[in-house]
């Protein structure tokens, strides 16, 4: 099934199930007010929104139907307890090290990153996206993340996928140019990850279909920057953790509570053919074959979309698709 | 006033307001259900909550009146959507660095560092502290830290302080021998940051009197292991960015949102008859001065308490006494 949040009520908006073409949507204040008060009672709420579903989408449903319109939407949870960001495609990194001439650790290659961001201010698929200085170095992070319930410290492996209960689309916007002093200092990002940006709907792995296996997505997660094509790909392809242990590693020395969001960090691919899913990649490529970055961050105006298609074309989450603007 | 949130109800349990002698407490339903709900409309809610503060300190409230039992106190709030810690006692970051003969870059005077924790899963005054090793290097972190209001994008330090609704107490537990690994990995802690313990009540800042000015709390903070005193450095001292200035640090490229919770770092004071708020500092005494760090880290079934007394001698938020165990 697919959930929204739609931007009604209170600052968690209110929980509606949205047809699997997207099309229509249901508030269904009668099961859940909102997405994180399902994620709360999860085994006993989410059988009842799976009914309500499957009832959507049987195109005779009982209940009051609305066209499903995105620029309704505010992030699935408009706001988290708990926002992980990975860096599972390691050659992402890699790369990154590459481009300033230094080793990458091979340790990266068994050890996850991740870095802890905010989530008290997650952005709408539609929402503007304010920033103080284009010279920060505006740039997209286009992304898969998981949301989980309950999860217990010290959960293996292979433990921890069951524990993956809906899936989304993320763009986690880095500025680029805070990053280096940022992470001189040791204590990692902060001012350099501001609020990220959510698909306006949530699914459950089962939408994903044959594409859901081994805790990863098989699909190609395609970007666009002002409409031309930036990169596309391959989410399943190069991922050298998979959500199941990026849980596992998160939950080491803590537990995670319901509604949890683990990311799975830049999706990047060895096949350049690919494109990016960040300006920061491309320049880093450029930085290496020929000793310059060509390739400008985002300015104000500019607009990122970010959205998947299963084998048949259909979109699975929608498309984010922000505008970046001065705050 | 003095606010708590007592295991019952939900995961997010039942916002308190407290006497001001900690003496005795009364649920609040009927004028905000948690502390989150009191938080999202502090300016409509909190007077409310004053003049019932003020009817239980008159020692003749109309209430129903329950004894105030800390083992019954959640943290206040159980689970936050921001938690963003300080280093703002830098005499403390320039010794880690002198333990390990580093220099400090001067930019540390000026800019201050912060680091983001999780926060679904915030621990209360009373609870049991489980760790999965005694290897890790556990290590208390006696703190103070704010819970603000909305704040705005780009809040400079002269307005960011009016943002600061209330205090408490932290322990922010931290797992030394996990450090130096993480940030050799350059994204910052994770691991070596699990939850975070609080104290019973947070308290408005005119609890605190004119102990309160300047943005930051000037008075010792008291922390205890097995009873034995180990520090009391004072809050007030040495303290190079107050909480205005830390706010308008983390704003500078987002808003925070109600509810969120903004950490001062460990306190340190230079004067080192006042002993440390964690055992790595004593550490580093003991290795600068004698080239051995003595003091060994905590171990299973240790406890660790932490307070604050008012120039009466008046406990102001509780004290956090947590004992270490085995997860």
């Amino acid at each position: 099934m697919k959930l929204a949040t739609l931007r009604q009520g209170g600052r968690d908006g209110q929980l509606a199930i949205v047809s699997r073409d997207l099309s229509h949507c249901e508030l269904v204040p009668d099961i859940a007010p909102t997405l994180q008060a399902a994620l709360d009672s999860w085994d006993r709420v989410s059988p009842k929104l799976a009914e309500r579903a499957a009832s959507l989408d049987s195109g005779n449903p009982p209940g009051d139907l609305m066209p499903f319109d995105p620029v309704k939407c505010m992030a699935p949870l408009p706001r988290a307890y708990h926002w992980v960001d990975g860096s599972a495609y390691v050659n992402h990194v890699e790369l990154v090290r590459k481009a300033r001439k230094a080793e990458m650790p091979e340790s990266f290659w068994t050890d996850p990153l991740v870095y802890q961001g905010g989530s008290d201010d997650l952005l709408g698929a539609r929402d503007e996206v304010p920033f103080g200085d284009e010279a920060w170095g505006i740039d997209l992070e286009a992304e898969i993340a998981v949301i989980v319930d309950d999860v217990a410290m010290g959960t293996n492996a292979l433990d921890a996928g069951e524990h993956i209960k809906l899936l989304a689309l993320v763009n986690d916007w880095s500025l680029r140019n805070l990053i280096p002093g940022e992470l001189a200092k040791g204590f990692g990002f902060y001012q350099s990850k501001p609020s990220t940006s959510f698909s306006p709907v949530a699914v459950t792995p089962d939408e994903l279909s044959t594409a859901w296996r081994d805790s990863k997505v098989h699909l190609p997660l395609v970007n666009r920057i002002n409409g031309e094509l930036f990169g596309q790909p391959d989410a399943g392809t190069d991922m050298t953790f998979n959500f199941a242990q990026l849980i596992a590693h998160v939950t080491k020395t803590r537990r995670l509570r319901a509604g949890a969001i683990v990311g799975s960090g830049t999706v990047s691919n060895y096949d350049r053919s690919r494109g990016a899913s960040c300006l920061a990649e491309k320049r880093m490529l450029e930085q290496i074959e020929s000793g310059t970055a060509r390739t400008q961050f985002l300015k104000f105006g500019d607009r990122v979309t970010i959205e998947m298609f299963d084998a048949e074309g259909r979109s699975v989450f929608g498309a984010i698709d922000n505008r970046v603007v001065r705050s």
